[in-house]
């Protein structure tokens, strides 16, 4: 076991929302919480200074990204990534699997579920991918045609040298549309891989399990009663949430009930926020995404309600306003640094100028929007006012 | 007159260099200062918080970008450029002219030295110039094929509205290319409309007078002790300094020595540090340019002697560098904030991932070591030690 402490304190009175102080080497986490990206060891478009201010208590970074530029070994010459990047809180990092089944095909740049494209399938299918599964490890070459060789020892080696709080075990990410006899067959291969980086794991750093099984109650149940049945700091949901929103929560409710109550529990890679008010009252305790920032460089900006709703996806483009003339924030419901002092009109304006001020503003109040919800939903837990929390939001 | 207040306040007692308070109505900076370019109301990649860490006493800002996009109409509902932008130190115009001679050919972004490029000239020769100029004022074309005629009276009525502390008279800017005969008819033009933007303006701007004349000491002495002649509040020297450093040297020097000690000069465009100790040698008190984050952009790295130097310009390109594996700052002589925190391998690392974060942090830096070199140079000013730092710094 790593350096670990999980400690419950408030359960909604009507849901299994829970918050909780997560306590890893580098400092205490209060959850439920949602972790900003920094990929490449940088949150895109924001400083530290920013990630301060805003409150950020812990951020991950991709394995996949790291072990090929600048590569671990430098890293670990730092110390690891805290030394890198000059930043004391806690840090995850994954266990690169993702990004190799994902970015193997050749996509650079992000960690959003969007990655099972029919392109990509369709290279897959015609043997023409870039990734070969063996038993052992995950071939893959990346775009200057160099191959690597991922195995789960070699992943925990690469995350023990980026020395993050909070690691996670190499595990196959399959997708929507795996068949159930390939979704076990992976599933299978992930529980030998956990194994073996149990084994592997020689470090303080808490490790992290990771369920999978797609979108079948049965290997769901049965991945989440396999994976806690070992010695894990805690546990990670990957893999299809399949097709549906209800499906997604139906997968929560499987794998949840089949997990102990004392062990944080991650949802990787999601960042709607329907999805975490989901997550949350079906007692999930970490959310990760790079919507955020990758919207703000789009130049869509979250707004909470009654500006934002399910509908518009709590979001607005930048570009779709009309310059309003007089001071108007981003969102007027909004309490951050950015909606205090600057108005839509220059922040658009800049965005329109292709300034990278624009990004870092708009990344900064796309932030402050995830962290302030989820200070809102921790406080609503601790008042048993989820519930009320989630109708406030149209939810 | 506008608000302006400008004092002396030490003298050098081996060159004409002086330290002064120059009072403006958003508060006083200290001479002589560099002068970081917000071209389209924003320094390039870097925060508003950065600048204030920076010490930033003074930001100029580009009336022909602003004028197109968002348009000065805009910007005055907000109060001119510090309520737009949100900073409430001072802000300098310029008149448009510069860049509606250089950048009016097409070109976007900047407003360096090198826009009088032989594809443009040769546009120009065989009148296919998007730029058209009259004794009245200068037609042009912009990229979208939309036509904008801009006049003394009009370029003063935008900077009225940018609301900046301090505002430039509209002038012809030649180039070294032009005869004697050509810029001496387009000195006549620039100061006849002098005149009339002293005569077009209304508000308590402080109103600079810009001296032509090109490479011809009996044009540069008759056009600074015309524009001295009138009662502006200061003076710019623009237009070509010629092709050489000895030229240039010369130039300052035929016309500070027709100019009156109590006014600020402004040598507009320099960013180069051996000119701005020339510069400064001569009497000069304020200097702009985007080199340092323009320079950032590209990956140079401002560096102070011993690593810096006259043959190397005094900046190092971040990917000629080896990554070194142990802390070792952008400039190990360098107190700024970024060398106190972030290795060079880190910043590498980010600037070779394209990441946001890294032109953050080498704008930073080389913006920091321009302020820190103007602090450095009015200290040796009061204590009469400038030619000692001038030596220090291998010039």
């Amino acid at each position: 076991m790593g350096h670990l402490k999980f400690k419950i304190i408030a359960r909604d009175k009507h849901t299994k929302a829970r918050t909780g102080l997560l306590e890893l080497k580098h400092g205490i986490i209060k959850t439920p919480e949602f972790m900003p990206v920094a990929t490449k060891a940088s949150v895109k478009a924001l400083t530290f200074d920013d990630l301060i201010k805003l409150d950020t208590q812990v951020l991950i970074c991709n394995t996949y990204h790291l072990m090929l530029n600048p590569g671990a070994e430098l890293i670990e010459k730092y110390g690891g990534l805290h030394g890198f990047m000059h930043w004391d809180k806690p840090i995850l990092t994954d266990s690169g699997g993702f990004q190799v089944f994902s970015l193997g095909f050749g996509i650079e740049n992000g960690t959003n579920k969007l990655f099972f494209s029919e392109d990509k399938l369709n290279l897959r299918k015609k043997g023409q991918s870039k990734v070969k599964i063996t038993d052992d490890g995950v071939y893959f070459k990346v775009d200057d045609g160099k191959q690597y060789f991922l195995t789960p020892e070699k992943s925990i080696e690469i995350q023990e040298k980026l020395g993050a709080d909070m690691i996670l075990a190499f595990d196959e990410c399959t997708c929507p549309t795996n068949t159930k006899e390939y979704t076990a067959e992976s599933m299978e291969r992930t529980h030998s891989w956990a194994l073996r980086c149990m084994n592997a794991h020689k470090t303080d750093q808490a490790l992290v399990g990771i369920i999978q099984g797609g979108e079948w109650q049965d290997l769901r149940e049965k991945s989440a009663r396999y994976i806690a049945s070992l010695d894990f700091d805690g546990y990670a949901i990957g893999g299809s949430l399949g097709n549906t929103k209800d499906k997604m929560n139906q997968i929560i409710d499987w794998v949840i009930n089949q997990l102990p109550e004392e062990k944080p529990r991650h949802l990787l890679g999601i960042g709607v926020v329907e999805d975490i008010f989901e997550g949350v009252e079906r007692g999930i305790d970490l959310f990760d995404c790079v919507t955020p920032t990758r919207q703000a460089r789009f130049g869509y900006v979250y707004v909470r309600p009654p500006l934002g709703n399910k509908n518009n996806k709590y979001n607005y483009k930048l570009t779709s306003v009309e310059y309003a003339g007089e001071f108007m924030p981003l969102d007027s419901n909004c309490t951050c640094n950015v909606c205090a002092k600057w108005s839509r009109d220059y922040i658009k304006h800049l965005y329109k100028s292709s300034e990278l001020l624009a990004y870092n503003l708009i990344s900064y109040h796309n932030l402050h929007f995830f962290l302030q919800l989820m200070r809102e939903i921790r406080n609503s837990i601790e008042n048993s006012t989820f519930l009320q929390l989630k109708k406030e939001w149209e939810l």
